[in-house]
């Protein structure tokens, strides 16, 4: 991971040796700015390629991320829909959609990336931007609410689905895993929209 | 950590050495047949020490467990007042005795731990049992619930409780690290008192 650079010239672009180097780079730059500090502009300078030759790779900054992590680019995707209902009924969809995706084939690389960001202090405070800028953020609907509203909702969406997350898949407790999706969706989900519309 | 042992001849008790030989003996056992398939016999014997001698530095297995993971061995005297006060009003103490503890000079030993338990896959399942058992299951009273009931109420205290705490210590997100104990308590409180008393 901190294998020493090859010197920035005479590299072809469009090869599988770019894209590592920009990985690279990326996980400097996070490590060491933040998500939301470091820029793909900067990514791309440190990892000696060209700002657009970038873009090639990955769309945003997200997916950069995400590679970082080794998580799929497409994860986001399934925030979406989650996202596109509203509010109401967010809460349900919500832990419905993520339960889903950590119950699919993705969930050893999630299980992985998890173990990554929390144990890595490098990486542990670009995870937790990443987690609440890029992944509550994008879900919650925050229009109307003043920013620090939104952010007090955010942290408390994202404390229950973490431990939800965290407890189930990754400690593994059997209080947790012996549990149905759709009952865990029924007690989990009510209080994740009593999070969302500011209800205590 | 996996060093290799001494023989298991010309020690004697009440020394250092001994001590670090029973944590090492526990950390394989936890690792090989979880907290609850430990026991406190059977750890002795691995470390070579008498079954009597073991009591001399840990009462009781949560002791020894605590120890694997470098915690404090008076940390359950915490919940004991947690869980005096009976089911009403719970939640907020449960919120607030955690909140309590890991804002104190704990907290590195504790995110740790938790650190600890959650990337050595060995440790995971004992963490898992542990936390379940002695930490959630001491604290909520289960006299008049069927088994599986309780284990259903547990887990998801489990779940708000860990996320709350990993968010807040581990990952640190500002949108959790920037709040006042007693706002906390005031909004995750009355969630986890639904989750004690079965309700939605």
């Amino acid at each position: 991971m901190t294998a020493q650079r090859e010197p920035k010239v005479g590299r072809r672009p469009g090869n599988q040796d770019t894209r590592g180097q920009i990985i690279t780079a990326a996980r400097d730059a996070f490590a060491a700015k933040g998500f939301a500090g470091a820029s793909m502009r900067g990514i791309a300078a440190e990892a000696g390629v060209d700002a657009a030759l970038i873009h090639h790779y990955f769309d945003s900054k997200q997916q950069l991320f995400l590679a970082t992590v080794a998580l799929p680019l497409g994860l986001p995707h399934m925030l979406e829909e989650v996202a596109a209902g509203g509010r109401g009924g967010l809460g349900e969809r919500l832990v419905r959609s993520v339960l889903g995706v950590w119950d699919s084939e993705l969930q050893p690389s999630l299980v992985a990336a998890i173990r990554t960001a929390l144990t890595d202090p490098a990486l542990t405070r670009s995870a937790g931007e990443f987690l609440t800028l890029e992944v509550i953020g994008h879900v919650l609907p925050r229009d109307d609410l003043s920013s620090e509203e939104a952010n007090r909702r955010a942290g408390l969406v994202a404390a229950q689905i973490l431990g939800l997350v965290i407890g189930r898949y990754v400690l593994r407790l059997p209080v947790l895993v012996n549990r149905q999706t759709d009952d865990l969706v029924a007690e989990v989900g009510p209080t994740v929209q009593r999070y969302v519309d500011g209800r205590a």
